[in-house]
């Protein structure tokens, strides 16, 4: 019997892929959709790639559109999520794209977002340590950030060998799709092609603590993470520079090693045959992390490199792999390795 | 049991969107890959985008590597795809992606392409009449040009209507992809971003007779189509602007109306709602058509408009489109009109 | 002495442009800026890339503000230049690059814009028949709509040759500076990369009655114009491309014939050498119109393809050169035919 | 009288926007124009933009042609200027935009690029200390490298401040006419759309002993860098995002006051107001280098970010700067600090 899927907030661009992905599940069936200043809406208006979908109309977020579901999507505004999981049956699968339920840290939370810190719910990026037991069977979701996904994955083999010092430096790319539909003059197509910008530097992007939060965990020390984000003229894909001193004695040799071991079973993440190195095109639409390391002799660093798509696992599709874990499902299912490219 | 596939010309792009599609489509194996200059070498350096086939090495192309399938796609260049094709056996299926078996006039081959005429095979865009007949349990099949496959699916219903005088204007916008792989200084990235620019113009592009010889057909009388293909700084899809003078009756109703009665029931192509017209980003990586038509009263013109992606419906999903329907599959299998977007 | 220049809409897209062309005019002073909702601010948070300009503070737009200067540019929404001009002295020169002042047909006017005709100015496209004349010493000027602009003169030689019937067909391609830093969501980069769109299909686009106005003009009898405008995912840049039967007995030699003659002395515009097509990307801040031409035999059609920076020809500088003329210093002074590519 | 000018190289990127500038240079006359595999091509087919150079033809480089100017100007491969600028007389201003002059260590140029070391000439970094002093009158001048241009002046005040530790980290992006016209797969459009991917990573790009070099002059110490280099969907522009440990002691009000004392008085380097971050779109076309430097306290680390045109500013721009100071004009002769936008 088909699994039923409500999703939250589908007019925007995480709904969108969501929906992507889940027309291409065998296992869901879309149920009700829901919006806010949409509601009302054919989605082919709004969604126009979404053809399957085009004549399903937008309802209202609430309770009642959400119910009789086994599982719910939210795809809305910062600090909106705990107010409708609440209403939501605790027999209900509810997988929350925001960053409401991230971050362990009530502190970290009021810090950089302003308001009371909802709670920590499992988190969803199977590849950490005990991530996929916490998600198994588990009925509240957080679907990690863009770009701590593309950060952490970056780097968990460096810090669990304990090959790294706790100074990380991250300098990312992203495409434009990861600022949401929002209209911000910045984020027009004149604006945004031919040019490259950085924005919220110095420690003050929203998802520093949560990259800090899970690279600690994974060093067992506390990790320091100086993070660059900067915009791209792509739509789609996050390209992760990262690196850190090297721990006395690290050679190249081991860090390859812990790399290999690392993401020998993982099936979305692929580290590269060395000297290839990670290109967002390559993950265009897919579920997949591509990964490469070097290690630079001359100024004694590991430099991990990552590239995802933004929307698909760096969002949507974390989301449905958290989804196939916590009901049981095959991991993989209804998700590719494939990227579209050229 | 699996239907088995080789592909010869896996290295390029059309060869590339192929497998793509293949590693999706339930009930194929894919066999052997072959190229010719990057025979030896792993996919995973050719395609990094094809994670589940990285490990997979080119063979020469050759009747050998190519024998023992149930399919062979050829995506070879022009003339090269009659001396593979008559090495394989007549019971295998053999679908030509270049385009040597597509022109049924000998002497408009010859006009175009310099060689001699190699033949005409079953026509692969089963939405022209009789096209889908031909196609069923055909063991050759020519998969149509990808502007030939946007311009005849705009225009069809106002042709096949007699709604239409029969001196089409054509002013179509392609990605670079449709131009391949090949290293020439005007598909360089610095050449092609920002900056749209003509070629073939006059008449002299080789989908010219293509597009003709399908208009033509539909209309029951000659059709002349003044043909303009512009490149556009974007890897993929295809924006076909596409018009012709209103037959003398013919009004908006009737316009809509036969395009409406003309798609229907075609599982690939989507009749936009009246006032939302097509953008190449909605078909993105899936195999629909998206058109819309309209009627300019002052210039007493009929528009079409079509999207495509130009390596999906426009090659890579046509051909296993036309594979579908002629190994007795359900003709949508392995395919989808949900694009990646944004 | 120096001319002073105000500019009012000096936030905006046409009018940052035409402060880089003054930036550079050897014989302009720059005067008052004057904006709407962003008076009070610097231009150096609004327009970064005037660095020379970046502590001037924009006014509000009012008379006062532009009293004593010998040159206004009005670069404000439709229909708010007429009140603006009021206000200044006669002996001003006003350069007007909204629409208000194009159209010499009240009932154009009306039926494309929905309010009261203001009147006609002079028309700042010096490159059409007679145009030069009238702006030398003129003090009000309507400079011409981008796409007006490229269209005309892509075709003024097939029509003043008397080589072309009177039903133009015109596809164009514009980059997204065309429409503003209005804040709509089809505007946004994730929208417009990678993809290419139709809008204003079917005779609907406002510059229509502007083309048809300047080709009747010159063809000496009334020309219908089939235009269909395209979003391109590129910031800048017009490409378009136009057609028209050819008149009985006109040659591909005639027509090559009356392109030559009729732009051998024009500053900026530019026949290629035969067998050449313009780009978008070679046109790139510069003041210049690429144009090439063929006669299609097969069709019977002349196709004229002409590329202009849609912001400077097509709007500021235009504006400029317009300027130039009526003050009577060097029509080129201040402008180039240089690009900025790649 | 006019400065006769020579271009070896006059067909690619860098001797394109080379005569780009020098058509704007009032002191300027453009002279012989070489090239190699296109002798004997108009500039016309080669470099469409530079339209009032269309008909000058390029001749094969030879000390004959390159005879009889002021200055000469070498756009050429690595390795090639020795050759020929022996052959120019003593007397004669020879600018090299490669690499051959710029470091000063035989062990790091053989290195780097494998060959035997020619020599060192007066560095084109007149913002550097001690560089424009070297450069007034000199004959012989080594133009930077692109991204050294970008990350020595991100950083000069950081490490001239005493303020930084010597262990510096640069993740810089760059558009693909970086790479020249060199017909290389992962060049093409279709690759480059759409796509961020790093190259060169682990300190094997060339560009790193130069900034190295620089760095290290500047701190008094030897500065080691981690640079990765990655390759953004434009065809222009570098983004340097560059950063290292504070130094104990250093504030960010020592911070901001170091960076604004260092570039007070430069005219091409402009500090931003404090919020406000660079974009490569804001400088594209101009010799501007725009700067922003934060400090991160929470990861006690000094962030330096610059955008610059890395034809203009970090290679033709830079030669002409270079050259204005060599032969006594006014060092901002024929530049601008104004870019085209958006």
């Amino acid at each position: 019997m088909a699994i039923r899927a409500a999703v939250a907030g589908a007019s925007g661009y995480a709904g969108g892929e969501l929906l992507r992905l889940l027309l291409a599940h065998p296992e869901v069936e879309i149920g009700a959709l829901t919006g806010h200043s949409n509601a009302g809406q054919k989605l082919g208006a709004l969604q126009p790639h979404l053809l399957p979908l085009a004549e399903r109309v937008l309802e209202p977020t609430s309770a009642e559109a959400l119910a009789g579901h086994d599982v719910v999507f939210l795809a809305l505004p910062h600090g909106q999520s705990a107010a409708v999981a609440q209403q939501l049956g605790d027999e209900v699968l509810v997988v929350d794209m925001g960053a409401d339920f991230r971050l362990r840290s009530p502190a970290d939370w009021e810090t950089f977002y302003g308001s009371e810190h909802a709670g920590v719910w499992p988190y969803g990026l199977p590849e950490l340590p005990g991530a996929r037991a916490a998600l198994e069977g588990a009925r509240r979701v957080a679907v990690p950030g863009c770009y701590p996904t593309a950060v952490s994955l970056a780097l968990l083999p460096a810090y669990a060998g304990g090959l790294a010092e706790p100074e990380a430096v991250v300098v990312a790319a992203t495409g434009t799709s990861g600022a949401g539909k929002a209209l911000k003059p910045h984020l027009l197509g004149s604006e945004v092609m031919g040019s490259m910008s950085p924005y919220g530097v110095g420690g003050s992007h929203r998802h520093t603590p949560e990259m800090i939060q899970n690279l600690s965990a994974v060093a067992g020390e506390q990790v320091s993470v100086s993070f660059t984000p900067t915009l791209a003229p792509m739509s789609r894909g996050i390209l992760a520079t990262c690196s850190a001193k090297a721990k006395p004695g690290a050679t190249a040799a081991h860090v390859r090693a812990a790399y290999e071991k690392a993401y020998a079973d993982e099936p979305f993440v692929r580290l590269l045959p060395e000297g290839q190195w990670p290109a967002t095109a390559s993950v265009y639409g897919s579920n997949a992390v591509q990964i490469q390391v070097a290690y630079d002799g001359a100024a004694d660093r590991v430099i991990a490199i990552s590239a995802i798509d933004n929307l698909t696992k760096g969002t949507a599709g974390g989301a449905v792999q958290s989804m196939n874990i916590a009901l049981g499902l095959g991991e993989t299912t209804g998700l590719s390795t494939t990227g579209v490219a050229p």
